[in-house]
């Protein structure tokens, strides 16, 4: 759904690492992102504001309801890439489409919601699902900052396919069981926090999906993250790597815990991969992670 | 995807808590579901396996490439409730269906692999991602009892919105950051690992979806539930309520932390019922949680 370095590292985006290590921490973004007009500046009925996740980013992977919606809606606003992703049917059929490059998504969604308030029906969109590091709690914040109401816009998510399950069905059935998402980008979440997260979740035998595992200016985290994992699981635990999932240059490969922190220095790590690391009880066979649900314990087969 | 007590309490699914509690725990279930076949009972060549997530279980929350997979298919396996929901332009078109009522999962799965193996394309299918409390990872371990490989049977998992998603668009943005998933159901996870996993996700500001969050034969897990959350988190913590999402009785309701404990007395929580739980940061506004990713502390808006 979103853009910037804290973005899901979504099965099917194709931001590159190089945009992203141009933004994301600036000290200076408050200045460039400050929302401006508010609902009394604006004359008209209110339109509509939909939040519309597209899923793993190529028209497959989006749902009836997410096509719909993008149908009904009069303008689209997006992150570049993911316009470029829209089926032509759907692109050709808006009124407008407003789409900005990586880095600006708060005046993005801000004039997302500013579209809306002039009375238009507008959906914002973006890869994966708007509830998995993505935009529909801020533009919720910014409906709010804006002195107008969510029930106003009818606002409205419409749910897609979040990359952890996208990249995880490429590899098989690693996260049966329970799971939690961690993203290693420490834009908005304090370092600290992050790390004391992943010893939590490696402890209590969670399988887990990392998003944003990597960039130049936080080559670090990665690094952190592979240590702190392997202080609780064995270094022979399976590590699914999906890179740019649904892209041209897209790769999966399965790997031991113990390589992961070195593969940090290859392309094969960047922001448009996620990683799944496997619990006590994942094993590979046949080229899949495999996590048991448990049912061998219980039924004989 | 499943369809016993462990299974994802999705968004859609229309198990009732009655049959649930005819299933699940039973001991004598192992001698109920053994597996048969093996590989080398099959003469013909292998056909293929696909284990396709419907999402929210209507029409509308699936994605192309599962409506797709379900063309494709000669035969279509799964839970009789499922079955129900896919369209008729899809069931028409299959040559068989197989489905069963609930508890019958392995030996539901067991077939679908069967028949794959007897040389027929095969779906086996359910709502919600088929790695999310599903049978994704039970298929590849039946596959590999019977001595047959993934590869042989060009086994594809195709993905779908899960519960926590499609439940965390009906309520808002209450899933942003990071977020773990946590089954309530001690059929094949025990008990202490529940609790110690709550504990863990609520200290450390995770945001929770609980998935299969009550039934008659285990309310004791729930009230424990609570009592966990509430030792981390204050009493007026938001918390999601989605019952039978997508469903003629769907209701949806965002209430206190500290009132959680007392609606498991009533109807609105059972198996159908999925249960999003804010973190510390979490707050309603305007009928909506939202969670906020913490721009606001970077950004003026």
């Amino acid at each position: 759904m979103s853009t910037d370095d804290t973005t899901e590292s979504k099965c099917g985006a194709s931001k590159t690492e190089t945009s992203e290590s141009n933004c994301g921490g600036s000290a200076d973004a408050s200045t460039e992102e400050k929302v401006g007009a508010t609902v009394d500046d604006f004359d008209a009925d209110p339109g509509s504001l939909v939040a519309v996740g597209l899923g793993p980013g190529h028209a497959d992977g989006m749902t009836r309801r997410a096509r719909a919606a993008l149908h009904e809606a009069e303008h689209i606003v997006g992150y570049t890439t993911y316009i470029d992703l829209l089926p032509d049917e759907i692109t050709d059929a808006a009124d407008e489409l407003y789409d900005t490059p990586m880095c600006g998504e708060v005046s993005r969604t801000e004039e997302a919601v500013d579209r809306a308030l002039a009375g238009n029906h507008v959906a914002i969109v973006g890869s994966g699902d708007p509830n998995v590091y993505a935009l529909g709690g801020l533009a919720l914040e910014i409906v709010e900052s804006k002195g107008a109401t969510a029930s106003a816009l009818d606002f409205e998510v419409v749910p897609g396919v979040p990359a952890a399950q996208s990249c995880a069905a490429r590899v098989g059935a690693p996260l049966v069981n329970d799971t939690v998402s961690i993203s290693l980008s420490d834009h908005l979440t304090p370092m600290p926090t992050i790390e004391s997260r992943l010893h939590a979740a490696a402890k209590e035998g969670f399988t887990i999906t990392i998003y944003n595992p990597w960039s130049r200016k936080r080559r670090d985290n990665f690094e952190k993250c592979c240590e702190i994992l392997l202080e609780h699981r064995d270094p022979e635990t399976p590590v699914g790597i999906v890179h740019g999932a649904g892209r041209e240059d897209e790769r999966v490969e399965i790997v031991e815990l113990g390589d992961l922190e070195a593969l940090g220095e290859t392309d094969l790590v960047d922001m448009t991969t996620t990683i799944l690391v496997g619990n006590e009880d994942t094993y590979v066979w046949d080229d899949r992670m495999v996590t048991p649900r448990g049912y061998e314990s219980k039924y004989d087969y």
